[in-house]
């Protein structure tokens, strides 16, 4: 059981979204472009591109048109709960998927609603957490990875 | 994010043997074949095999050779605990696969730690309950599906 790639990659665009933001502080463009990031991370452009589109809808990120444009945080990183990153982005937090091949235990079913709590119990954890507590500026060995 | 295909057959399986202890009390033969039993959930023979042979493996469930051979639980099902089943028979609970491409903040990521957390929440929850659990005689509406 793993999160999809969509999510894994969510996660870290949102990270150097941020890294990107606090280098910036002194005025300059801190707009970063899925090109850069595609390059940063080494995925493909084209998954890379999904996951930006995704993060814009679910209303993490925005974009910016324009010659100079690209993307960035839409709100603060201590506003971007972890647990509502991952909700947003994987395709199903269903733990089973009951219905295929069609479980002829599913009418009566004891194990679905116990797999739905530990579920839950997953994201519990994760909305303990915000895209500012792994950002932490003090964290000297992240800064220092020149992600730029 | 969801468990594999595997893992929830192999849920299926245990219940199916249990149910099948149950109802064999009176002392005749409660062996099952793989292929009475990926009949009766329409799963593919084949898998389902795999699926039998990893529960043996792992020790859930003992294999009796033989003409009248067959599968059965290892155990009393209030000793199969639902936790363990899981990181039994799940080929991976990482969260994330952080080298796959490589991730360049693997050497400080602060996010790894945290889902390494919400993925023990997650077995946890499981762990509070075994078999014994989920396979309750008195839920008529279970022990009405007449799976055999």
């Amino acid at each position: 059981m793993q999160l999809t790639k969509h999510t894994d990659y969510a996660i870290r665009v949102l990270i150097y979204l941020e890294k990107r933001y606090i280098e910036m502080q002194d005025g300059k463009n801190s707009l970063s472009t899925a090109t850069d990031i595609a390059s940063v991370f080494n995925i493909s452009f084209n998954h890379l591109t999904k996951v930006v589109q995704h993060l814009g809808q679910a209303g993490f990120i925005e974009t910016v048109r324009g010659k100079s444009g690209g993307v960035k945080l839409a709100r603060s990183a201590h506003l971007i709960n972890l647990g509502e990153v991952v909700q947003a982005m994987e395709k199903s937090l269903n733990p089973v998927n009951c219905a295929e091949p069609p479980c002829r235990l599913r009418s009566a079913c004891l194990v679905k609603p116990i797999l739905d709590k530990a579920m839950n119990a997953f994201i519990e954890e994760l909305k303990k957490y915000t895209l500012a507590d792994i950002c932490i500026e003090e964290n000297n060995d992240v800064w220092q990875l020149k992600l730029s």
